[in-house]
């Protein structure tokens, strides 16, 4: 493999992946993308050698060497094509570019999984309630401006628009719409989704929920 | 307050207001340190005020500006005042050490709190075997090393420097030793504890003993 050579381990429904890609395409750094089988098949030796910890993708290899983990990807890829820049170039907006992302790697996609995997409408209405409880912060800090840091979209974007290719899934169990909720997150979703590098990584809805109905039955839940 | 005056609001307790203050030791970056009154006190106007999301300590306030999440801090303070560099140079290897860093965030202190909060023997020696599992990964990945990312003192030393000082629980209520498990940790832990900005924030285990002996009769174990 040639030593500038940028390959992306992915799975198709993956919210993680999906920023990778996103970012990528960004800073319009072309790739091959390898996809692990899927959810429940057998992991792959290079998954395997690559993120021998967690086992998981997304993975970037970039020459011989892997990546691991999707907030830490983007970081590295910021690093290393620096244009155009995903972070603040103020060392302050950058602490709070990064605590964000943190935010959102901690409670969203976990948040939204209690809706889906929840038993019983009392379980999917506290889940729901968790949920639309830590997008308030999100809305809070998104205000007015275009994008999470301002002017340009950035990794704080990336990492939430990941995610929010599962938002129909978490909307349909709990019946809701985040865009009711939280008319700012709805227009900056759409802002999001007019951008060809998230547009070429968006994840099938339809394929999405029968995936989260597989899941579902696999784990003895209607 | 100044524009470049440093405050730190902390907790004496807190092994993550110990990674700030090693950080800050290590840049020779003066500052007034802001103790909340304790675990159970009301939280101050100021801590509330600037950490409205979490409502923890620590907390760095660079003039009136605050930063907080130790991990996150510690970074801040890396690109604010930079000589010595905590990240290594390579952008490789600066995301092999923010990897460690959350690999330790995620799974080494919540751990441990598993063994000191245990409610019998059972719990105790389970929880013990996922900590010292931990604890495989962290061993492997010094290897022979001085530090974690290599000759010099850096980021993941100082993240898990932090939270050996609970160490102490942990090895009393789960009756072992972390050297005698892995002395290279072991030794690690020496060769950091030689330092001087390790040494001066430093947390005193017999008053950490008391603490956890009256949180776990706050919450009914013997």
């Amino acid at each position: 493999m040639g030593k500038d050579e940028v390959k992306v381990l992915g799975m198709w429904a993956s919210p993680f992946c999906m920023r990778v890609k996103i970012a990528l395409a960004e800073k319009g750094v072309t790739y091959e993308e390898i996809l692990e089988n899927d959810l429940f098949g057998e992991k792959s030796a290079l998954l395997l050698k690559s993120n021998p910890v967690h086992k998981q993708v997304p993975v970037l290899l970039h020459g011989d060497k892997p990546v691991v983990e999707s907030t830490n990807i983007i970081t590295y890829i910021d690093e290393v094509w620096p244009s155009p820049p995903l972070l603040p170039a103020c060392a302050y907006e950058r602490s709070r570019a990064r605590f964000w992302a943190d935010f959102i790697d901690r409670k969203v996609f976990s948040a939204g999984r209690g809706i889906w995997m929840a038993n019983g409408e009392e379980q999917v209405e506290s889940s729901k309630t968790e949920f639309l409880d830590i997008l308030i912060y999100l809305d809070g800090t998104l205000g007015d401006k275009d994008y999470f840091t301002g002017d340009t979209f950035g990794l704080v974007d990336i990492l939430l628009i990941g995610v929010t290719s599962w938002f129909c899934v978490f909307e349909k169990y709990g019946n809701f719409k985040v865009a009711d909720h939280y008319p700012k997150l709805g227009a900056w979703m759409e802002r999001c989704y007019a951008r060809q590098s998230v547009l070429d990584a968006q994840i099938d809805s339809n394929n999405l929920f029968d995936l989260v109905s597989m899941i579902r039955q696999t784990n003895g839940l209607q």
